[in-house]
């Protein structure tokens, strides 16, 4: 971790760590997407991805907001967690040539990807919070609430054909 | 991975993989959990922990079943996703010395766990139904519920005082 995490001292030390471990995240998050894009088949699947890139961009923007107004520097700390994941993301899609059984592939990929974002901002939500700062939790929710969206448009796209497809 | 993802030919291959992936998955788990009780300061915290960690081996059985259920071998595969999210735990919580920080540290830790878990497992679910495995789904739906119960305990956890005392 770039910050010694015997540095968290207090619930504040542990919310701004976490923030940018978040921070980190989306930044790695927004280096994969387009290699995802491109690998995509489904064209709901792809349009999906290409909105996803525009999102995380969003979430990223929204981050360094919350740096800005709880007064700290802007700043990632590694992650091996979101590192592990894209890791194995590109693993397993890196060497599928069935198009459909890719596409699944990518979707459960990809969903992995967002229940780490889910968790670490139902978290954050939760800690601003506490820690009597609504105004950092209302941006930070929305970022959530974009994850989630993009989650469940994942398991519809799934559901709508892809999944059947390469299992047929 | 220990088995190679280009023989990841069709969608039967690439629910086994993930079965493994997520068997090696539980079973990291299961020995990261003990170190996890032993750092936890709330009782409730320490008892929910202890109670995941009698689960946990719950999941790994009925994982060994559904291996048995397909006909494959019980066997894991590589998994940098949860090597990463357990890693990150470990550095996190070791070194936070004050004990309510640290339980919400663990809170966190054991969150992104469980989230890493859920989504592994709806994906299993739905593969395994769409491959007309509906009894290997119900299988994994068991192991599905339990990780979303956790999930969720672990949330009321955290709501019933753990962050708020950390935080004050």
């Amino acid at each position: 971790m770039g910050w010694f995490s015997k540095d968290i001292q207090t619930m504040d030390d542990l919310f701004v760590h976490t923030l940018r471990d978040i921070y980190y995240a989306e930044n790695q998050i927004l280096k994969a997407l387009p290699s995802m894009v491109d690998k995509a088949t489904d064209p709901q699947l792809r349009e999906g991805f290409a909105t996803h890139l525009q999102e995380t961009k969003g979430h990223v923007a929204r981050l360094e907001e919350v740096f800005r107004m709880h007064g700290v520097e802007v700043s990632g700390v590694d992650c091996p967690a979101i590192d592990g994941i894209l890791k194995e993301a590109d693993e397993i899609t890196g060497e599928i040539a069935d198009k459909q059984v890719l596409d699944a592939a990518l979707i459960a990929a990809a969903q992995a990807v967002e229940h780490y974002e889910m968790t670490r901002y139902g978290t954050l939500v939760a800690w601003a919070k506490q820690l009597g700062r609504a105004d950092c939790a209302a941006v930070l929710q929305k970022n959530l609430d974009e994850e989630n969206a993009a989650d469940k448009k994942l398991t519809a796209v799934a559901d709508a054909g892809v999944n059947l497809r390469a299992a047929s």
